[in-house]
């Protein structure tokens, strides 16, 4: 049993949006046992969105249709459907009240606009979404199925988890095989070099009658994520094959490796302090304020996270660090000393037990001498040890910024487990 | 003349990784008159890939495939090709020296993995990726265009920069129509809100013979985007009719614009702060030096930005901000007299013309009574005024970390330009 998805909009595809509905549906679909096979974005235009949707429902069972469902002009998704599975446009009383209700709640003028959202396919099935004001439509052609949600990342999200999965799980049999996967999270080693780490492939990727493992390399900016995929007959037969090509990637290359679970590296890095009890605080120059973002996006950081001092001028490195003027003189705000000093200086003023930091030139501009764009040097401190990194990295700031936020936390990372 | 794009990888399929690529080269294509009117993901799948490979071309002049041309077993698009074009793969001298010195250069030992990126479909052009080892892949079918490309982005978006478009600007003709598109940032507004202020579209949104103006309300966490796409003769009458919606759209709801040229918040505060010659510093809570990181995002932020407080705990915001005891005591840490003391001592401690501030429950727990998740006081001080204003926003800490940190932009940007 495989699904398809349709996203419908012209800020799709125009590249306005990025289609972040798409890969969230197809995640979600997957942990049930639902594979995407396809997902096809069309315009928000009636003779598009009608063929796509007839064409999809000739090959999938199961058809998602994201967007044009909102209050504007340009939705006419239920229109469309209306017109396909040959039935009129009814309003719907419970939907109109909850509007309407929501209006009233925010203090804001019910407009004639807002009617429109209440007309819904008739003999549609209405899914109520919580958090706004379009509901989840689904209609069903034979044993076809066709849902169609809100655009609204988080309305999407909303309809997904609390109508979709559980409508899916309910009336849909799909016994002939699980489906697993994992992904495993590796940083500071090139996609080749990683490869030949992992040696003979065959070890890990097999093919038998009733199963199979495949693993996929997935580069990006300095990280690599290996994801392996299994289809087995049972959930322990699959969880098995993972489990041993799991084992085998960590046994070659497990160094690199900070994330077996989805978790993000400060989360990684969170949960490591949280255990250990350690307080820690973040001095940043040329990341700018995003490692201490990073950390504070996991719920409970306040546990370990004490301050952050982004030091973006030498005066404040000096002010608020300690930082000696005859350092930065004689080295530069990019160098090990400053990075080193920046470390301690924040744990010190903050009575943490460790202190990170970062000093380097993200870019476009602001290479010296021997201090190319994309230079970077990593600071780390505690009672015992004081010590910075050199990092090379892009020329591109953005990209800088976020590969050397995670390197900072993944020294960190291999500090705490004491990986050499 | 319209386009398809094909991406090509599972890690798309399953949700793991996000369509970015197919935005950008709609944006890319868009820009240059060439609509894309399908994006197609497919699985590394031969049958698949050749399938909707030979149907876009059939449908559409040019077709774009991204994906699946890496060293790894999983990268099947080349094979593919050279099949649906009833080609072989041959060896690319020029490319297997450009891949082997990279080797040399970054010291790492030839792979034979390697080789089969430098093997491809007999009679394709071949387009030099400067800043990674799969090139752009060029084959025709009569008038047809098929242009395969590497999945990982920055190769994608070099290959696309340096070679996609300079070759469609050379070999297509495309004179009937210009199209041209301009979206305008709003925030802070509701979406219903905003169609309201706006009034009568049919004076934005209009279609003649030869011309054509559309508008689309684009909501997403507490903004709202408004996109204008002209369809028109010429390139003068397309700007002029652009123009005239903006014009429109600024008098009926200026106060809410902050940028009419695709620019971040971030970009625009920056702008002011350079030309009126003011520095900052931020004093972050619920934030976690979110606004720091976007702040630092701008290039050439260092001659406006001197410092970011990341003061997690209570102990930092007195000892770093000189935040009193007993204010913290009396009204609490996300309280209006806290944020104040808090935008007020950033401005003092690093002597800069303005501080900001944030203080707030980002969630998902946290909340007391009378403060909710998503509450925020976001503070402001210049030598003139302190003063701050109290928001409520969702109950999602990375959506609130984010709207939180623009609507402090926003506040500031309102100041800097004198809107009440």
């Amino acid at each position: 049993m495989k699904a398809a998805i349709l996203t419908i909009g012209d800020e799709v595809l125009i590249g306005q949006v990025i289609n972040t509905n798409a890969s969230f549906i197809s995640k979600q679909l997957f942990t049930i046992g639902i594979p995407v096979e396809r997902v096809i974005t069309i315009p928000d235009a009636e003779r598009d969105i009608i063929y796509e949707t007839r064409n999809a429902l000739a090959s999938y069972p199961i058809v998602i249709a994201t967007g044009g469902l909102g209050p504007t002009h340009d939705d006419i998704t239920k229109k469309c459907l209306a017109k396909l599975f040959k039935t009129k446009l009814t309003l719907h009383e419970s939907t109109l009240r909850k509007i309407k209700a929501s209006f009233r709640r925010r203090k804001i003028p019910f407009s004639n606009n807002n009617i429109a959202q209440a007309m819904m396919p008739a003999g549609a099935e209405i899914f109520e979404n919580k958090v706004g004001s379009a509901p989840g439509i689904l209609l069903k052609k034979g044993k076809k199925i066709l849902f169609a949600m809100p655009g609204v990342p988080h309305e999407m999200e909303f309809v997904t988890k609390n109508h979709l999965i559980p409508y899916l799980l309910k009336h849909t049999k799909n016994k002939q095989n699980v489906l697993l996967q994992k992904t495993i999270h590796t940083i500071g080693i090139a996609e080749s070099v990683l490869a030949k780490k992992l040696g003979d492939l065959n070890e890990i990727v097999c093919k038998g009658k009733d199963y199979e493992v495949k693993l996929a390399f997935l580069p990006s900016n300095y990280e690599v994520r290996l994801r392996i995929t299994v289809r087995a007959k049972t959930l322990t037969k699959a969880k098995q094959l993972i489990g041993s090509a799991i084992k085998i990637i960590k046994k070659r290359a497990g160094k690199y490796v900070y994330s077996t679970d989805e978790s993000a590296i400060e989360k990684v890095v969170g949960r490591l302090l949280a255990k250990k009890n350690l307080t820690i605080s973040v001095a940043e120059s040329c990341t700018g304020g995003l490692i201490s973002s990073k950390l504070t996006n996991i719920s409970g950081s306040s546990d370990y996270l004490m301050e952050g001092i982004v030091s973006y001028s030498n005066e404040s490195k000096k002010r608020l660090l300690g930082v000696k003027h005859q350092t930065l003189k004689t080295y530069g705000a990019v160098s090990e000393c400053v990075a080193k000093e920046m470390a301690e200086g924040v744990r010190n003023h903050s009575r943490t037990d460790i202190g990170i930091s970062t000093s380097g030139i993200a870019g476009p501009t602001g290479a010296a001498p021997g201090k190319p764009v994309g230079l970077v040097w990593i600071g780390y401190s505690d009672k015992n040890v004081t010590f910075a990194k050199e990092f090379i990295f892009t020329k591109d700031r953005l990209r800088n910024k976020e590969i050397m936020s995670k390197m900072t936390l993944e020294v960190l990372r291999r500090k705490l487990l004491g990986i050499k």
